[in-house]
This record gives structure tokens, sequence and C-alpha cells, in this order.
């Protein structure tokens, strides 16, 4: 067995050089001549070093970044929206220009596709732009403002007006599965700079090539704005200091809330450094999900190998390492749900195997096939633990597994619970319809959950909907949870463990909120107020003046 | 020196009766006929115990109470707005009815004066009608759609619709100074039931019998509006029974939520054994808060007087028991400021001792003015620390006091930085504007945030506004923070330690979304969608439609 990985064909001497230090607001870091805690980037296709060293940043570095940050922050307070807007436009034309360079690093660091690639370029500056929007448009810090009753007894009403103001500097973790949606300019980035938060990024140790190009185009496009260059700051992180650098920017006095992508354990390591500062900060953790898929049978009967296909290429897209990759799939036991199981497990079975984002990945990944192999009362349907590692060398890749098990087992076993992130899901049987309900509300919380129903399942269905509304972020009617668009709608998110903040998104306009917070301003002078609470509504957003949506003066 | 207290002449044997037993959905818990651990309410003014025993609540009635809000939870999901709405009504027409039992109890209960309990009374039962308007009208739940794009390329775009949607049952813990606005039936408990929460009340032992009456008042309206009687229970907490009782409710798996008002160290570890459960939960704590005022030169040159005479009343208003009263005021060390707190300190001087709440309120005030006057470089300045102390018999009261000391001790000692709760103000004195701009940053977090200044002051007040709008919630120009409007553009929050959740509001409308979370829905079949979300709008609330608000069909 082979790879077949289009990645094969890049050749890593022919990336375009990167410096391999941090870029601290907009400047290399010094970096010492001879680094020895430098570290290197791998490609998990050969599973070989790309030639590149690479500087993880010192601790002053990270100071500088964060204090340049809060210096910006204040700058940028008194610059107005459309130069925000406007940088966030000139980043997404900067990264776009970055063209085939930029996706050769990134599919040499990561083993992702061109094409998966390509997409997720594309869905990032679509995001980058969608926030120049969400800001010239303006609407987004919720103004309101009730007017003075002077006459008001027993005491006057004052004249108070309320918006959201952003908190201070962000600090972003950058995420190991995508190199460039949740990292250096990703939706976290994005949305902290549209809310008027300068950012500092904490590099991922697996795509440092990637993330450095990326922060470059930012750091240029501040340039060309004429923003403070503290605006943004790229902290390369790896090798034995990768932790270090995470816990001294999340402790920094001038770093107001984090956001990160990543596993339970490190969401959970990042918000406890938060919540134990003297002053505790938000961190923003999305982390592990099993997106729950629900299959009923009247869906079965009419459209079983569809769904298998679809279900299959959902597990396997991007080798499985989504946060809304299908990991738990209920279904009854009968003959309906045998033929599916044979369809999809042929499907899982030719799928071959891709690679893995990094070593540790693969390693979490094998630990947790391990985990879930070892209970009693599951079964291996396709695939095969470990098989990847069979392919030798130094590649770093895995083919996906299906298990089987019964709710009996699935109630009684933790260790089926949590996520396997990689290209596995476990099926769980169900000898009644009440059972496939008790599974409904045996998950964690997890990002998404899907029912796949016929007209005649409708009942059935809205039990299980109204248990994961308690459960889930996002429910899906007869489509798999993969394929997050951008828009209004979206709720990135959904209960712990899936994330340590169930109120919010991580995608869509409503992220802005996440690093903003209500300000009241009471009988304050016109001159005092933000541009956006004055009296004559000056950029015309919607506001709420005494109860009332309008655009008009106040 | 007497007490000047109203409350004197209400007597205690003429109060109505109350049963001294918990409400479990509707109904009064068994409670043992010889209970060891019964309790008694102390009246501040006499410090006498007021003739009725009160039997805190089993852990058994917690669990009862716990698992009938969950029930509850459910039913209500599938009733109309319009029941909530009506629901919230009702309680607000009975606690109405209860007349001057309702303030005979609370006066006595908590030795605040019937003036200020109408208040308080008018303020919650305000605030259930706000939100059944709120629940009304609908548009509360950011209703968003956008429509699908079956012909897009590469992949169709799929039909999303989100909104918010309750968390599930909801703790409130009853706050010691707001006996009616953030206890059975206040804002919290307003707006967790507007949101379609069910509640459960822990109430606090210092108001009792207060809170016993509220509660039989939304028991008897959910009543007779037909609604699931699990929607509500009052939980009587005192004694060696009251900390267990409060950690078992926020510690029931059936409990998504908690509200809590009170001390920096209750808050914290509520906060604690909600972040500890292993599917950890929110807690919305409103802690301690310092309230810092600004006093700048040319508002003391034209207004020194009124100013004096406003903050003395707003710090001795409840007896300075109001968690916005102003506990800092800084001021430039000149004649101006001289004269001023000649004129503040002859006011506090004037002001006769009044009672505190109760024992637990009042040894913490008296150990905190300990900590202030022992530390060098602090100065007495009106009042007299421990002066009700010397009232003698049981009284429960204090006198204000006002202390005095540099930006340099200020700087240098954090025992000044923290809240004393109670009619106590700290003044620093500032030898530059510099020092001024200073003391706002070294604040802590703070609900409010004030600036008296006239218009040759604009410069330094804009300076010091763009430090407390990284420190506060609300900012107040000359005005005193005490008097929190309940409307839309209130923030009533703030950065840590006033809050632990800084994003949100304990006042206006916009306090409804602490219960709540988005929830996304893709591709629902319209039978399966929530009324707010369906295609023909049928309630006609606000929406977003493809990012335009509108009321229209999607």
């Amino acid at each position: 067995m082979t790879l077949t990985h289009a990645t094969n064909s890049l050749q890593v001497e022919k990336l375009p050089l990167v410096s391999g230090v941090s870029l601290i607001e907009g400047k290399p870091a010094a970096g010492p001549s001879r680094d020895p805690m430098a570290f290197v980037s791998i490609s998990p296709p050969s599973g070989d070093p790309i030639g590149v060293e690479f500087h993880a940043a010192t601790l002053e570095d990270a100071d500088a970044a964060c204090r340049a940050a809060w210096r910006a922050f204040h700058t940028l307070a008194n610059r107005a929206a459309e130069d925000r807007a406007a940088f966030l436009d000139r980043a997404a034309t900067k990264i776009d220009a970055l063209g085939d360079d930029l996706v050769a690093w990134a599919c040499a660091e990561t083993g992702l596709t061109p094409a998966r690639i390509r997409a997720e370029r594309d869905r990032t500056t679509y995001t980058l732009r969608m926030f120049a929007q969400v800001v010239r448009e303006g609407a987004w810090v919720r103004a309101a403002i009730d007017l003075p009753e002077p006459n008001r007894k027993p005491t006057p009403r004052p004249d108070l007006r309320r918006m959201l103001r952003p908190l201070g500097p962000v600090a972003v973790f950058g995420a190991g599965n995508f190199p460039l949606a949740y990292s250096a300019a990703g939706g976290d980035t994005a949305s902290a700079l549209a809310a008027g938060c300068p950012v500092i990024v904490k590099g991922h140790p697996g795509h440092p090539g990637t993330g450095e190009l990326v922060a470059r185009a930012v750091c240029d496009a501040a340039a060309e704005i004429g923003l403070d260059p503290g605006i943004y700051s790229y902290l390369h992180a790896g090798g034995a200091r990768e932790m270090e650098i995470g816990a001294a920017v999340v402790r920094h006095p001038c770093v107001r809330a984090v956001g990160f992508t990543g596993s339970f354990e490190g969401g959970l390591a990042i918000a406890r450094i938060g919540a134990e500062r003297p002053d505790p900060i938000p961190v923003f953790a999305e982390m592990g999900s099993t997106n729950p898929v629900f299959l009923l049978r009247h869906a079965l009967q009419s459209q079983s190998d569809p769904i298998a296909e679809k279900l299959a290429s959902s597990i396997t897209g991007s080798n499985g390492q989504m946060c809304t990759c299908p990991g738990l799939i209920f279904a009854l036991r009968d003959e309906l749900t045998d033929a599916f199981l044979r369809r999809l497990a042929t499907l899982l079975d030719h799928t071959p195997p891709q690679p893995m984002l990094n070593r540790r990945t693969l390693d979490t990944l094998l630990r947790r096939l391990g985990e879930v192999a070892s209970v009693k009362g599951v079964e291996l349907r396709a695939g095969q633990a470990g098989r990847a590692a069979a392919l030798g060398g130094g590649t770093i890749a895995s083919g996906p597994a299906l298990y089987r098990t019964s709710l009996a087992t699935f109630r009684a076993e933790r260790r089926l619970h949590k996520e396997c992130f990689g290209p596995v899901a476990i099926v769980v049987l169900c000898d009644t319809e009440q059972e496939l309900v008790e599974g409904a509300a045996l998950i964690q919380g997890s990002l998404t959950g899907s029912i796949f129903s016929g007209a005649m399942d409708a009942t059935l269905a809205a039990r299980v909907q109204s248990i994961l509304e308690q459960r889930v972020g996002r429910i899906i009617h007869n489509g798999v949870p993969t394929g997050v668009e951008v828009c209004h709608a979206m709720t990135h998110g959904g209960p712990f463990p899936a994330t340590n903040q169930p109120h919010t998104t991580a995608v869509g306009p409503l992220a802005i909120e996440r690093w903003c917070r209500p300000v009241t301003y009471q009988n304050t002078p016109d001159q005092h107020l933000p541009v956006e609470l004055r009296s004559d509504n000056p950029r015309r957003i919607e506001r709420l003046v005494n109860g009332v949506p309008t655009r008009e003066p106040a």
C-alpha cells in the first residue's frame, strides 16, 4: 500500500524562503545566531525535516510583542473603523498574493492536499473580508441609547448609552489542523482585529513556515495602511520552549483574552492559566468533539448507500482531522443497519492511508485507538488500528477505522465517549428506539449532532433533536457535520468539552463578540462618547433608541 | 446616639405568618417536626430573633426541586412564549398584592427603610413586567436565517438558522443586600424564567421570611397560569446546612447555570464548584466593587458642595450596602479638595449609625475597617471605625467612615484596593494629574467609575475615561454610581473581581442572554424548527435574513 498524496510531488527544496524567526510588531526578532533551541518542521508524507531552522521566540520577544500590542490597542482606538476594515481587506489581498508559495508550504508541513489548502486559504481570506464588512457596517457593536427623562419622579432618568468595546490585546494559538483558517490570520485573528484588539499569535510548531508567510502578509498590510505595527506579532513556538512561550503570553498583563483551537488537554491547561491570573481573562478554547450521527430507520430504507458514501467521505476528509468529523454513529440493530454498515466498511476499507498532521497527532490517535479496541464489546468493523504505522519509513500516516459496539457497552464505557481525533468512527447499535434516544442523552457536549431521517421518522427525530439541543451547537438534518459555513446563522461552538464557552461561536460575524464586553456611558458629553454612540449617529449604524431599532440620530 | 430607623416602629409579633419551610415545586417541604438544624431570622435594629423558626431544606428537598425543574424545563419548551410572559406579569401582580406585609417583613429582616424596600419592590415588579414584554416582543432570541443556495459551486450552501436557546434549570442565590431585587424573584430569577429556564432559589438566611412570601407569590402565579410547578422552587438555607444546600444545587446534574450576587469569597467558591463539575456550567457571580470616583479641578471649583452632598448621600444610602456604593475617591491635593473634604467629612459626621443587614456583614466591615486603618499613611477623616459597635445591646449597626491617604500609599497597599462593603470611602490624594491617571490604572475591575469634571477638564477627563473603559462596566459623568436604571443601555457588570463574567449584564433586557446559548439548525424541516425560526415567521419578530434585519417571512 502506498501513499496517494499530492504533496509527494512538492519539492521541499523549491519552497520559498522563510527567515525562521518571529515577527515582533512587523520586525524580525533578533534571534541568537546559534540557537540551541532551534526546531524544524517535519513533512508528514516523508517524515523528513524541511530544510529550514526555526527559532522559538524568547521570553523577551513575547514580552515585547505584548507590550507593543498594548500600545497599539490605544492608538487603534483613535483610528476610524474604516482603517481596520481596510487593513483586513489588505491582509486578505496579501495572503491571496502568496499564491502557490503558500500552498506549497502548507501542504509540505501538514500533508493536507493542495485542494484542501486552497479551499482553506479561500475561506480564510473570505473571513477576513467578511469581518472588514462587519466593521464597515458597524451595527455589530450593539449600540443602545436610552434618552434622559429630566422630569421623571421620584428621580430623573439619566442619559444611558451602551456598546460593545474591545477587551485589549488577544493571544491566538495556532491550530495544528487548520494551518490557515485557525492560525496566523484565521477566524480568531480576523475577529479580534475586527473588534479592535491587536493580536499576538503563538505559532503552531507543525506549520511554522506557513505561519511565517501569512504573518509577513499581515504585517505588510498593517504597514501599508499605516497602522501601529504593534497590532500584530507572530511568535515561532516549537521545541523545548513551546509551552513556555504560550504560558508567558497568556500570563502577560497586557493580554486581555485568548483564542485557542486544539486538544482538550491543551485547551484546559491554557484556560487554567488564564483563570489563575491575578486578573483572570477569558480563554475561548475549542477542544474535542465527537459529532454524533443518528441514523433513523426510514432514512436507511431509502438512502442507505448515499448516506454511507457521505459519511465515509466526511470521516476520511482531511484524514478525519476536522473538529466536526463524525466520530459516533447511533443506529438501530436491524438488517437495514447491517447493510448500511457493510457498505460503509467497504468504502473505508478502500480508503488508503493518508498523512496525519504530525507525529503527536498520530501518536494520540494510536493511543486512543488502543483504548477503544481494548474495550470488551467493541469490535473492529473496518480498517485496522495502527495499519499506517506498518507503512514503514518515517511516514506519518493512518488509514481509517470503524468500530462497532452496543449501547450497553457505550453506556458503561467512558473511554468510548471521548473524541478519537482522526479518520475513525464508532457505530453504536441500539436495540430499541428508546436506546437511540438514550444514546443522545449519553453523549458529551459536541460541536454538532446530525439526524438522518425520513418523513415517517418525524416523531423519533423530534425526540432526538430535543436532547441534542441540550448537547450540541449545531443540529444537522440529513447531512454530515463537516463543512462549516461562514455566515450569520452559524454556531461553531457547543457545551463542554467541545468548548469551554458555550455561549459563543468561533465562526461567523458573531465571533467578534468574544473579544468585547459591553460598556455603558451615563450622562457622558458627546465629545467623550465613542462615535457609535454620539447623538447625531454619524456612521448611520442601526441602534436601539429607547428600545426601538433605528438608524436615525438620537 | 440612637438609631433613627423606621423599622423600630414595626412590631415583629404583627408580622404575617410564614411557614418556615421550603417550597418545592409549589408545595411546602415536609420538614422534620423537630428540626435540630432550624434557624431564625434576626432583626438588625434590635439584634433580636424574629419569632419564626425556619427549617433549612434537606438534600432530598434540593434534589427534588432540581429534578422537578428539569421536568418543567421540557414541558415549558412546549408552551407558547405568551404563557411565560403571562406568568411573569402575574408574579409581579402577586408580589404587589403582598403590600405592607412584604414591606414589614423585609424591613424587619434587613433593617432597610420602608421607603427603600418599597422602591426595591417596585423595581422588582418592574423588572418582571419588563421581561414579560421582552418575551412577548420576541426579538431577544437573536434569530438569524441564511437561506440555501442549492446551485452554489463547489458545494451547495445549506439552509442555516440560529437562535438563542435556554440552558436549562438555573440556580439563583439570594443576595443579602437586595431582599427583593436580587433574591426570590429579582433580576436573575426574572431573566432566567423569561429565557425559559426554571429556577431553584437558594434563599439568603438574612431574610427567609421575605423570601418565603415572595416565593409563595411566584408559585401561586405559576399555578394560576397553569405551568408545571417545577418551574420554581425556593429552598430555605441557613444555619449549619446553608453551605451544603448551595453546593448541592450547584453540583446537581439537572442545574445548568447559576446566578450569584454576594461576596467575593462566596462568588469564587460557587464558581469553583460549577467549574469542577464533570460537565462544567456557567456561574454568573457579581461580587465586590470599589466604584472609584475621580474629582477633577474645575468640577470642584464650581460644584464642590453639591458634589459633597451627592457623594455623602451615595456613600450612606442603604448604609453603604449597595454594590455600586462609591468606595474610592481620587482627587488632586490642593485647597479645593481640602474644602471639599471638610464638607464631606461634616456631612458624614452628622450621619447617625444605621442598621447593617446582618451580623456577618457588620463583622466583615469591621474587619476591613481594621485592615484599612492599620495601613501606615491612612488617616481617619470622618466617622469612627467600630463606632456602631459601641451602641451597646444587640444592635447590628454602623456609622459611616471616611479615610484619607496618598497615591503613593494606595499604590503600595493592596489592602486599600479591595471593597469595604458598608458606608465607607477612602479618599486618595494625588500630587499631579499624572498621579490621578495612574490611580485609574491601579483600581481593580469595578461595576462603575465616575468622573466629575468641568468643561475645562475635558482633556484630563478623556484620559481617565480611556483607562476606566478597560476597568469598569459603566462610566458616569458628573453623577454618583448608585441608582442603576433598568433599561436597554444599562451594563451592570464589569471586569474581575466585580464579576467573573464581564461580557454580561445583570440588569436590563440583555441579562436574559446569560441563561442561553446559540443553537444552529441546518437543513431542518420547518416542523422541527422552533417557532421563531420557521419560514413564515408566525410571531413577526425581527430576524436577520441573509444578514438583513426584517420582520418578513424568510
